[in-house]
């Protein structure tokens, strides 16, 4: 019990964090793709359209790019304090992403995001934060929502309430579909310059004092692996056709891994898949789900 | 005989080409290195700092950046007109580049850059254009020296003088260093986001277009991979010790093939070398030179 805490956590339940501007163009939707690790062939005119601008299928950007509008919450996590809960920065993991397009992403735009604090649970081990984000264009359109889940190492037992979870186990049978692909031993440096620049992901010495042997890979590359695995299984590599994907980051991956993402059909357009590092046999993303326009 | 063409041309050299403005941060600069395969081993701090801006051993520019700040020359290129010299786009190529450096490259900055037909030569099958640049930060220090020398093939024979050649052929005997990297298959499609976006290098099609069998890789993308083998093995991996670096492109590589570097010291500070495309044992880089800060 901390009742400072918990009157802290209960004002900041609900609060507006500063608004997230981006703006983008072809060559940043490209760099991104390419940093999830698109095209899996460069002669594969179904993934070059990811990142190829003059495309004969004509550009697309791919779906996933949509957690990039909000990627401020990257540095504002790392600040130590978020709505006034104060916080070591290298306790904090990014737990799960939720992600829902809402409308084809333009080839260049300047996104602009809100963002609030939906809840905080106390889960007794640590504290989870839901940051909600919406992001739209200038036109005010809606692009996507967002859900970023953050856990924080040693921050619970102070009272609060534990929230209620939902758990999305991959069916009992085997999966419909297993997509392995090999990351690169530099996809982190690559991911990053469009992505996420945290040093955890670069520099062997910050990694080692995270207690990594090595830099990991962001979990937010990792997803977007399986993403693309999603879209080329069954979404005929059509950007639109992605409506939702979420997942937990539940163990890190390091650059150079393969990655193996196990998919099932749950119903039309509903999808379970979980994501694997093969060297290691580690789940990598659990709790996993996607949605499709069919 | 083309006498019209004869005085076009005799008009044409010396004549100022549109000046080239490019400005750049770490994050292009980084782009860039990545493109031209840095860093061999990501656990390497040796080449981290080229592409991790806050490396502990302090960020470095790539010192072969340098040739980015007049890659509008390229745009120029497939405009099919130089200085009132009209011609076929696919017909042009770039036959060799020259690049000194001047002092160390910022870690951004806007380069502005004056650039000039050098000279032309008829060599009978075409046109040789020699165009010099001088890039200079905005306090107007010189950073970089570029000589581009570009051949249009069918236009020669026009009546006009054949320049002459100093030739720069390895030596009689073994190389001292022979260095081997293999390109990533994306290696082009990578650094096209930094370099040249000519569609040659991403697009199956215009490939074929080309007569080449797949999107072949820049040889400014090759040339920076000698580059990054010349400054490991004879630069201690400094930026500032690379002084010059020159090669004709002799022939195309594909993306995914392996680089053979063989290198000759024939004099303090003073290097041969020529490239090698493993897989088709064809001679990519010669007539290679380089000279380094001691």
């Amino acid at each position: 019990m901390n009742p400072a805490l918990l009157e802290t956590v209960n004002r900041a339940i609900g609060a507006e964090l500063p608004r997230a501007s981006y703006r983008y163009t072809a060559r940043d939707a490209a760099l991104y793709a390419l940093g999830i690790g698109a095209p899996a062939d460069p002669l594969d005119q179904d993934e070059l359209k990811f990142v190829y601008e003059l495309s004969s299928r004509g550009f697309q950007v791919f779906p996933t790019f949509a957690v990039i509008f909000t990627r401020s919450l990257n540095r504002l996590f790392m600040s130590g304090e978020v709505a006034g809960i104060r916080y070591n920065p290298m306790m904090l993991v990014h737990g799960e992403q939720h992600l829902e397009i809402l409308q084809s992403l333009p080839a260049a735009a300047t996104v602009n995001s809100t963002l609030k604090i939906a809840d905080i649970h106390d889960k007794g081990s640590g504290m989870l934060l839901l940051i909600d984000g919406k992001s739209c264009a200038e036109n005010g359109e809606g692009l996507a929502r967002t859900r970023w889940s953050v856990f924080i190492r040693g921050l619970g037992g102070y009272g609060g309430g534990r929230g209620s979870s939902v758990r999305f186990d991959t069916p009992d049978r085997p999966p419909d579909i297993i997509h392995e692909e090999k990351t690169l031993p530099t996809q982190a440096l690559l991911y990053r310059l469009a992505g996420d620049s945290n040093p955890l992901h670069a520099d062997p010495e910050m990694a080692a004092i995270g207690k990594y042997q090595r830099p990991i890979l962001h979990g937010l590359c990792t997803y977007g692996f399986a993403a693309r695995a999603i879209l080329k299984h069954f979404g005929d590599n059509q950007a639109a056709r992605l409506r939702s994907l979420s997942a937990r980051f539940s163990q890190h991956v390091f650059p150079g891994e393969t990655l193996i993402t196990q998919i099932w059909r749950e119903a039309p357009g509903a999808l379970r898949f979980r994501t694997i590092a093969k060297e290691r046999g580690a789940i990598v993303l659990s709790q996993a789900r996607a949605t499709l326009r069919e």
